[in-house]
């Protein structure tokens, strides 16, 4: 019997199994697909390695304010595709490595709970086994949601998942469903390989989340149209037909669009079908239910991750996966959400975290804010990457940090600079007087936090 | 008479009349050549903008992972330099109409106090006029220092700043005399722009720092001879002869070298010559004496920056700036020096902060380690840049932070974080605990601090 069997190889599975195997745990690994499951295979990594390319291929026409000139010959996404799989191919490597050589057992295929103690696994073959453990982490993720009248086939109509998996060749257009953060990444990314983009939104604007401020939708918007993305906003998609290799598109708002395939990126879906026999405790919408300890209604059997109703984040899961460990081992530990950095790699790098202008104001807390602009940074300037800005939010009153956003170069590693001076509550003026290099792209922090610590230039 | 006259407009000048302005003092500007100083205008800003330059040319190679395919037509400095110019003016515009909207004075000239609230300017065509002030601040920053017999004539032999500013076209050789951090910066720019470069350096390796980890050395100078660039260690330049255009050089180990130009990069001299005529007390090496509120021996009378005998940093000039401004505004701050990050733009970005292997030996502090490869960091892979890593050292008993570096992307920026850390003295756990965005650069940072806080993986 094993101290724990983990069900399901992504970022959650992973992170707990680092700290189980640090801890002299006896483990093994249920995995039906492959390791390291829908972020390493068919999410975030595949896009950051698809935006590189994107940004590169942007980049290109800043070489010569360095004095090279080249000539560009042709983007071939074909070859990028064959790149991204021998990258992943690589990181999965490594997983493998990792796990053969602590002698970790992996399960090839689908876990099923049986016993609050057993684990049925059935691989693609039918071949049973049975696998025994004292405790049990279930982090089985999710997949892709799909909406009303569009049927995935994946050759027309396709998931997020499915297009950065296996998608080998671009069409000449593409229309996306949904302009959520996977929308507005893919989106951007195929704009720069040079595919003719539409987004539909249900809603009334990009990144219609309550924490994203509306600032970061209408800059995002801006930029999308100087890039010639086509957006809708408040509306759907009534009808379509596929005719001669194109799908004929009817939307609500009475326009037809003629594409070449349809992407849907309409969020995701806890991955819970089928995944025992013994009545573990899942709300009406799939997710397991936990207590604030991340256990399931059987004490030894534990769920982390996109299969809880928890942030959908690979980063969030692997926060799970080492508190689920560390409590197998005793400890009662909970989850926290509060400062949660969010990061969105689009036709900007987009991160933010904590309060906006919105969320402040329906929590009835007065903030002050300030504002700096990546083209007044040398640092930017230097590298011919000036187009961003970060805003940053403090109280009122004792002017502690509240949240902020940036849109620009490297926002997602700079806010984590932010994320401790939240969860420090640190002052303006203490965000300020830390020391910076100079030149560097993260002086826009103390400049952005200088009127609110010093008073106003202007 | 003005509240205060800032003497020198470097990033100290330039931090002190940012705060002055805020706080409504009066205040005037003395400056004898360009707004900036010379980490606008020779050093800092340029080295990081040819840097930009550098790193575009090595990363021509992996454009092909990303099916981005060119020729590579020429690699033209002439126009490197002349839109570094740009981009330096530009940074420049942007100072002088910040003086220009708070209608600051400038007075152009060399500066010279006369009287403890008088100064002389005397500009470039001999004009003088007088300057009252009830404050002062010297921050006049430093120059190229020189050695024995080389004789600096910017044809053939010239110092950094000269190289930096002025030099339009690159020879097919240069020696760098230095291999200290302006010369491991220049030598990696020039070697990435096709010069053949040779590095002098006295004493035993490069960065020859008590700060610098050996470490660092050894693997910068690993990857210069990837590059093809020569070092000399323990060697000095016994003498020289400029002869058919080209200057042949005899060194010390009693090797000789031919090449188009020397580049000296031997440290700087304090800029205090001829500065007062008021007996303002200065050390034998004429750095400005200073006590700890950054007051001459004058007490309305400041001096900061590369003029004083601290680091010779533009952003502890700045953070220094800042002080001598509260300070005359009545406060009593002293600017601490415990918690300065470096960084060094070469081959590798290198970054460091607190203790090392071997200054933690010498304080008798007993240090444990860790240590994550940027070739395990998704990010990077994502990036095809994993040529780097992170050390990180902690207390051996408490486990908190005390120290680290990275040599790898994003070093600079990654360092601030450390820079709290060590700061907030964090423990390898709560260093370890903190949310990371993955995939992020950023995350080599809990995963280095992984074995620390909960024990080896392997």
């Amino acid at each position: 019997m094993y101290d724990l069997v983990i069900i399901g190889y992504g970022p959650g599975g992973y992170s707990a199994s680092l700290l189980a195997l640090r801890k002299g745990l006896n483990i093994a690994i249920v995995e039906e697909s492959k390791l390291g499951g829908n972020c390493l295979n068919r999410a975030c990594i595949p896009t950051k390695y698809y935006w590189t390319g994107a940004k590169f291929i942007e980049k290109l026409d800043v070489l010569s304010n360095y004095g090279i000139f080249i000539d560009k010959n042709k983007i071939d996404f074909k070859q990028a595709f064959e790149k991204k799989n021998e990258a992943i191919k690589y990181l999965r490597k490594s997983l493998r490595q990792l796990l053969k050589s602590k002698k970790v057992n992996v399960y090839k295929g689908k876990g099923k709970i049986i016993d609050k103690n057993k684990i049925l696994v059935v691989d693609k073959d039918g071949n049973q086994s049975i696998v025994e453990a004292k405790n049990i982490i279930i982090a089985t993720g999710s997949k892709p949601n799909s909406v009303g009248n569009l049927k995935l086939d994946n050759k027309y109509i396709m998931s997020t998942d499915f297009l950065l998996e296996k998608l080998d060749n671009l069409p000449k257009s593409v229309l996306i469903v949904g302009g959520g953060v996977a929308g507005c990444e893919l989106g951007y990314i195929l704009n720069k390989y040079g595919v003719n983009v539409y987004i539909v939104e249900l809603k009334d604007r990009l990144l219609p989340s309550r924490d994203v401020s509306k600032d970061i939708s209408r800059h995002l918007l801006r930029k999308f149209k100087k890039l010639g993305i086509k957006t809708f906003f408040n509306t759907t998609i009534e009808d379509y037909k596929i005719e001669n290799g194109f799908i004929d598109v009817k939307l609500s708002n009475g326009e037809n669009l003629k594409v070449g395939k349809i992407v849907l990126s309409v969020g995701r879906v806890p991955n819970s079908d089928n995944i025992d026999e013994i009545g573990i405790e899942k709300d009406n919408k799939g997710f397991i239910k936990v207590n604030q300890f991340l256990q399931t209604n059987y004490s030894n059997i534990y769920a982390i991750g996109d299969v809880i109703k928890s942030p959908m984040l690979a980063y969030t899961s692997s926060m799970e996966g080492e508190i689920a460990v560390k409590n197998i081992l005793g400890e009662k530990i909970q989850p926290s959400y509060e400062y949660i950095p969010y990061a969105i790699f689009s036709a900007y790098e987009i991160a933010y975290i904590g309060l906006n202008e919105e969320t402040a104001k329906e929590k009835g807390i007065n903030i002050t804010y300030g504002m700096y602009s990546y083209s007044f940074n040398e640092k930017a300037v230097d590298e011919s990457d000036t187009d961003g800005f970060i805003k940053l939010f403090f109280d009122k009153s004792d002017k502690r940090f509240l949240g902020g956003y940036i849109m620009g170069s490297f926002a997602s590693e700079l806010m984590h600079l932010l994320e401790i001076a939240l969860r420090e509550s640190y002052t303006a003026e203490q965000l300020h007087n830390l020391i910076y290099f100079h030149p560097s792209i993260t002086e826009i922090i103390p400049f952005a936090s200088y009127d609110v610590a010093e008073g106003k230039l202007f």
